[in-house]
């Protein structure tokens, strides 16, 4: 028998170009490493400078200790068991607007089967909720017919990269840096991304010149742009969009007949006071643009906002401005996979109609969001100073999102043992501050940068109580690893 | 403004073709109709002849008041919210196995966060726990590294046509009749299908010299053939695979360097007593076949067996044979998507890993289990006799799943109208059906069929009370159909 797999007929040379060609650095290669060192450690708590791994590579807030919003998981658990609905040691255990909550869901879902499959869409009363959610957050009307649930965010951007991408001919302009799942889903439907870079000395501004320019150059090469992606707030860059800005992004996509692609799944998370989301559709809407002149889609998710419940993956796109024909097909795809998950289809109406003034779990609710949003600020804000206090590094502002994205002027030095290591510098000195801290970072080389420029992502979710142990981790790291590399 | 979307930038001439020429014919275009007709119902009862839709279309048990089992949804809720487990009013309200098992479960989660991401391909301890299920089930071991759980089954059969299909020229051998999931992913994917026939007149015997001939058939046209899907037991034709044919099938793939890609998703959905399930994992370690001698893939899924949880989404692929780098592929394809929902990962570990014998829910369970099961398997008969006793029907048995295939043979003046109305003869069939009864099946050409037979798929789902009256009212409407078109 032979001892390796050289008989067996998936290799490298035979498996989908554009599977090998695809990439998804939050979950990389520092990431598997990290993994190695978590199991060292468990084996042997001294193997290692530090007493555990601390995960600030991904926004996966309650995997560092966030509280899930309790009235949400009550309505959740009594969706899942309903046959306790009507036992009197409920209304011991549950809240009285959560216990009624799960009723009016239950109502909505045809025979009360949340173990049904739904309509493909996701169940008509809670695309009504959430439809009315986005009514309420807008001024504007929504329509539960332009709601698709999705589990989590993702499937619905893969949906629409494989509605609009027919080959590597077809152009998806991204913002640089930009999050890995859109190059990812570019490069699996085997379109081009065409980058457009954000300004990182006006805080990542998004310059229409650039967008223009890259527009043109993607035309000159033959590449027939589809659709402008914007993630806002942004990701990993974390500056929230100006309304006029929104103004003229809108402008350029109806001019310039793109599909805009609109990453708002951190609408909620917002820390400065200077600044307020706004939905590209409100915007939109505000500029008197309807269904018939702007093709938007809208993109949002329970796993991040206050409520980060990344596991439970429930999330939707809201598609206007597409034709019924389009929409059929779009439904069609989504009718293969039959439908999401019905826990995350009831989170995203919940996150869409949380408890309002007067009811039961208001008072709790508003606590326990208040404390996160109040505390996220906190830390992005230690977290940015602390980098900003240290040599050779500049941090813009964490406006909203859940990361930070400082860039590091590294020494020649540094830049040649990375190379001798056979590394990018900024992965090379991701990789020495996990070997030496146990923090898990992102090299920016994972998001695109302009070149030269060395970046790392890191989020800013582990508890507050933490803060001040990676604070004072990391400054030691950096100047450790600048008194060995300063030229 | 005008009233069309003329000017919006996506039409269907540029949109993907590989979208446009993929179909799904479960939520196709008579579920469509049947979704206008129970608008009708509800604005006026009394707007067709019958009070409601049954939706025999897709197997969907709990739509159709099958009751989940009450263990699982006692364990989901407590993971959904574990801040009541310690409190004394949950005693009273769920068994104390489902309440030990809910701990249980939160120990295998880092932080026991049910709301954070989790390993791309699942928590660990969930998959441990299924891979001693799967063990236990074969009697040979399982690799908790080698599943991947997703969001239900389809996901991962999207997964594996992602990695195997580069172009038209890459070919899947599927069985016709097949899941149209086959077909949609395939040309979603833009590969081949190629196809293997049935035969309807052994049972939907699968036999190798057919698998042959159409290698053969595809290799002299240029097709590469990457794999070959097997539906064990068969959807939507209900055979149960004996296991002889089991054993030349994997040393067909093992000679020919085909992945063999066991949809084992009904392994539960036995209903004759000369049949049994046995996994294609379990038969090809029997024959000595290992990890380095044959590339399987086993997909499993939730939505199925005497549980029908279709609407939570849980699922998983054992992936052996494979290379470690190409695992490593698959894994960052999961990656992107980061996880499937950890209620549907949670389930899958549950349907894995039953109450056993001692367990204070034991008995509660098997007998919930066993009444599903045992009239699942009473409805099958009865709709199989019924169908037979019809002029011009044959039905084989439904061995297994969740469905009757039967065949109907239509007089000419029955084509001959259905051209007519620009239909297929089978489509015309069903949509005079919806029409005269509110039964809801999906039409043969759908699943595919040797041309010039006509066939449709029914499931067995509808409660036990409500089948008489859908045999009677089949009965008459096809008596009244044949009278109308009898040659």
């Amino acid at each position: 028998m032979a001892s390796n797999y050289s008989t067996t007929p998936v290799t490298l040379q035979s498996v989908n170009p554009k599977v090998l060609k695809c990439e998804y650095a939050v979950r990389g290669e520092i990431v598997t490493l990290a993994q190695k060192l978590e199991q060292d450690l468990k084996q042997n708590p001294d193997s290692h400078p530090f007493d555990e791994i601390i995960y600030c590579n991904i926004g996966n807030p309650q995997s560092l200790g966030q509280q899930p919003i309790t009235f949400f998981r009550e309505v959740l658990a009594l969706c899942d068991h309903p046959a306790i609905l009507d036992r009197s040691e409920t209304q011991g255990l549950f809240s009285a607007d959560a216990i009624e909550r799960a009723f009016q869901i239950l109502d909505q879902i045809p025979g009360r089967a949340t173990g049904a499959y739904s309509h493909s869409q996701g169940i008509k009363g809670l695309r009504e909720t959430i439809a009315a959610g986005i009514a309420e957050r807008d001024g504007f009307p929504a329509d539960p017919n332009d709601i698709f649930l999705t589990d989590g965010a993702s499937p619905a951007v893969h949906m629409m990269m494989q509605l609009l991408i027919r080959s590597e001919k077809d152009g998806i302009l991204c913002p640089i840096p930009q999050y890995p799942l859109y190059s990812a889903s570019i490069a699996l439907h085997g379109g081009t991304l065409v980058p457009y870079y954000l300004d990182e000395a006006t805080g990542w501004g998004l310059e229409i010149s650039e967008l223009k320019k890259q527009l043109e150059t993607a035309k000159s090469n033959g590449v027939c742009v589809r659709a402008l992606v914007v993630i806002n707030p942004g990701n990993p860059t974390g500056q929230v969009l100006a309304e006029d800005n929104q103004r003229e992004i809108v402008e350029f996509c109806k001019n310039e007949g793109l599909v805009l692609l609109a990453d708002e799944v951190y609408q909620e998370n917002i820390y400065v006071p200077d600044k307020q989301f706004h939905s590209f559709k409100k915007v939109s809407r505000s500029m008197g643009y309807g269904e018939k002149n702007i093709s938007l889609v809208s993109f949002q998710s329970v796993s991040k906002g206050y409520y980060g419940e990344c596991g439970k993956r429930g999330g939707y796109m809201e598609v206007t401005g597409l034709s019924p024909e389009i929409r059929e097909q779009i439904y069609k795809v989504a009718s293969v996979n039959l439908c999401s998950n019905i826990s995350g289809q009831i989170l995203a109406s919940l996150v869409m109609n949380p408890p309002k003034v007067g009811d039961e779990s208001y008072e709790s609710y508003t606590g326990e969001k208040d404390g996160i949003l109040s505390s996220l600020a906190k830390r992005a804000k230690t977290l940015e100073d602390a980098l900003n206090s240290l040599e050779g590094i500049t941090c813009n502002r964490a406006e909203g999102a859940m990361y930070l994205f400082p860039r590091i002027d590294l020494p020649h030095k540094a830049i040649k043992a990375a190379e001798a290591a056979k590394r990018a510098p900024d992965a090379f000195y991701a990789h020495r501050l996990l070997d030496a801290t146990g923090v898990v970072v992102v090299p920016g080389s994972g998001f695109g940068q302009v070149p030269g420029t060395w970046h790392f992502r890191c989020t800013i979710l582990p508890q507050e109580d933490k803060i001040p142990a990676i604070v004072s981790r990391l400054t030691e790291f950096h100047k450790k690893f600048m008194d060995e590399f300063r030229d």
